[in-house]
């Protein structure tokens, strides 16, 4: 028996509150011999160590690193090596794009093609007003194009845009698989790639994807800069349980990136908008306080910063997140979790495998001696180092949501 | 591979002594700042714990708070998720009444009954010899009477009497499905409820027990307190490989509870009986040393305190326990284990999933900084927090009765 069925035994729906608060990619390695987290100054992180039970989390496996997908899904509680997302799928249902059983849908870039090259795979980073107006033009010409659509007469394809160069795009039809790999260079200098197909079965949506991208490269041949598109993350709706059904509770999301708000909406959370501002992320948690048990907060800025090898302004993100706890402890929560999907430590410019820093706390929670909230600290609390896959019981025990296994 | 056909494949047998001590429902939570174990005056256990590896395990999985079924056979080997025992057959076993593979058991109560509704779940706990001629009434009644057996003529039904309102029921015949719910309002002030069949194969049986217990309810009209039954727990005998046959090992279990007895009847361990007396456990102990290998010893008192949310009463029964260590230590184990199957803090009056002290002592066990018998402290130990289903395979491990693994 494993966790989900489990899961569906034992949770029993009460009123006590639960917040995961998860700081993106906090964890770090040293530079100078102190972490991200060692060098920011964090009073309030470091009192609620004090008062909960601390631990790290490894989001798959040691070792492993793991894109945003599987580390959230392990912190929700869904076996991410179970359990696989596309990155295209998350991005479209963040986006607020409807997808349906027949649709297929993948991240776009525009992108500037000469010569037989593509020389800037982000097509200088267009303004997000010039995207809006040409994803309209193209999928205004595949409405009326015929030459588009054969010899799929029977796909149609749209076009929605995101912020400056990017966009999610939806091809509608039957039978089409999403085994198939990226239309993407990677790399600029190098030739437009095709969609291949990874599976037999795909082969019908390779060739409906890539008689799209050829046509759309004919279509934009006069724009100087967006003059062809590369997509990329394949993905169909996955069937995934949703939290509502798994756990009994009432989930809210709190995020403002399309791809967490995505795999918020996918799992069954409410999404509860927010703005830029790292205020509005405890603002739209006070304003929703009453109508949910269950709030999951994503915070960017510590990823962006690590992403971009950014140590100072890692420490500068984590000091500004601190200093909005105690509008978080405000509300009283029954079980408050501090953690991070996974580590994005400067020193290497991106996701790395190291385990994350974690703390609960809950009146029912055993405080051990650590009073510091940082990766060695946390190493040495009571919860020891465990898959992230069990953050979701822990919380769920924490809020007495879990009937006894057993007599 | 599994643990289990590990072990048919590396164990070997040999002279070494391993005693198993569980302080039932050890771990707790504080109150003022420490719990039960904390507070309690330990200096043998604590002389123990300087002496050995200490560490913390999970019953079943972090967060999972199990009944006492699923910690027990965690702890002896066998993994929860994959044996489920039902509590009937534990009390029956335990009780001493045979059960073969056509019967199917349950828990039952002595309950009383007035104007259609359940109105004392225990019938003001009747004392034992009134259940004792209650029983005997109703199986006299069963084996003359046609009523009670028809439309069932195959079937054969006893009671087994035990301590105030507590009985076995034994139903013998073909085809008796255990997937029944219990018939059990759980609260006083309610009607009665029939079984009801949790699967299709399961409906014979349904149709069984609630005939059997409306001919019961009517048999007991008269009684003035005990005018009906309750039963829960139907269980059958399970498949479950002995100890001895996994281990090579002569196992014995010095208990006093039903419950307990049972689970090592199931599990093929000699059940060497103890009196109410703490001392008698150690007497039992002491009195057959020499004839097995392995020694499972339960301890009750500090579950039951917990259960009763009595701090005080659990800190006691702490510190009776330690002062009969040395009695156990004076008989030398080559292996020694004191832990718990799992947590019950007085504060929550109740099982808990908070993981157990662990602590095995062994000429071949690496000791570590831990020099105090508790929570925190052994959440510093060098076995670090690790699923109790590991503490057999340790055991062996350090009585030198496992082989090396491939060459």
């Amino acid at each position: 028996m494993d966790w989900e069925t489990l899961a569906k035994d034992l949770t029993v729906s009460n009123d006590a509150k639960i917040v995961l608060l998860v700081l993106d990619g906090m964890g770090g390695l040293p530079v100078d011999g102190k972490t991200e987290l060692e060098t920011a100054r964090t009073p309030n992180l470091d009192a609620l160590a004090a008062r909960g039970a601390c631990g790290l989390t490894n989001p798959v496996l040691p070792g492993i690193t793991p894109g945003s997908g599987p580390a959230h899904l392990s912190l929700f509680g869904y076996d991410p090596l179970r359990h696989q997302l596309g990155r295209g799928i998350l991005e479209a249902l963040g986006s607020g794009v409807e997808v349906g059983p027949n649709d297929l849908v993948a991240r776009g870039n525009f992108a500037t093609f000469k010569a037989g090259l593509v020389t800037d795979r982000r097509a200088g980073r267009l303004a997000t007003e010039i995207n809006a107006r040409i994803c309209q033009g193209i999928n205004a010409a595949f409405a009326s194009s015929k030459g588009a659509k054969a010899p799929f007469e029977d796909v149609e394809v749209r076009l929605f845009p995101g912020k400056e160069h990017r966009f999610v795009a939806r091809f509608s039809g039957e039978g089409l698989d999403d085994r198939l790999s990226d239309a993407d260079p990677q790399k600029e200098g190098k030739p437009r790639v095709p969609a291949k197909p990874l599976a037999p079965e795909a082969e019908r949506a390779a060739a409906v994807v890539n008689r799209f991208l050829d046509w759309v490269t004919d279509l934009l041949k006069d724009e100087p800069v967006a003059n062809t598109i590369l997509v990329r993350g394949f993905s169909k709706f996955p069937s995934i349980p949703s939290m509502s059904d798994l756990y009994r509770i009432r989930p809210a999301a709190v995020a403002n990136y399309p791809m967490y708000k995505g795999l918020a909406r996918l799992l069954g959370m409410s999404v509860l908008d927010a703005g830029a501002e790292t205020s509005s992320l405890f603002d739209a948690l006070e304003k929703h306080y009453k109508n949910f048990d269950f709030f999951y907060i994503h915070y960017k800025k510590t990823d962006s910063a690590g992403e971009d090898g950014n140590f100072a302004a890692k420490v500068a993100a984590i000091e500004e997140i601190d200093a909005f706890l105690p509008r978080l402890s405000a509300l009283g929560p029954d079980v408050l979790v501090i953690t991070s999907d996974h580590s994005t430590p400067a020193l290497l410019k991106g996701h790395s495998w190291h385990p994350n820093p974690f703390c609960l706390v809950s009146k029912y929670a055993l405080p051990d001696a650590v009073t510091r909230f940082s990766e060695r600290d946390c190493g040495r609390g009571i919860l020891g180092c465990f898959p992230a896959l069990q953050a979701m019981p822990l919380m769920l025990a924490h809020g007495l949501k879990l009937k006894k296994y057993g007599a």
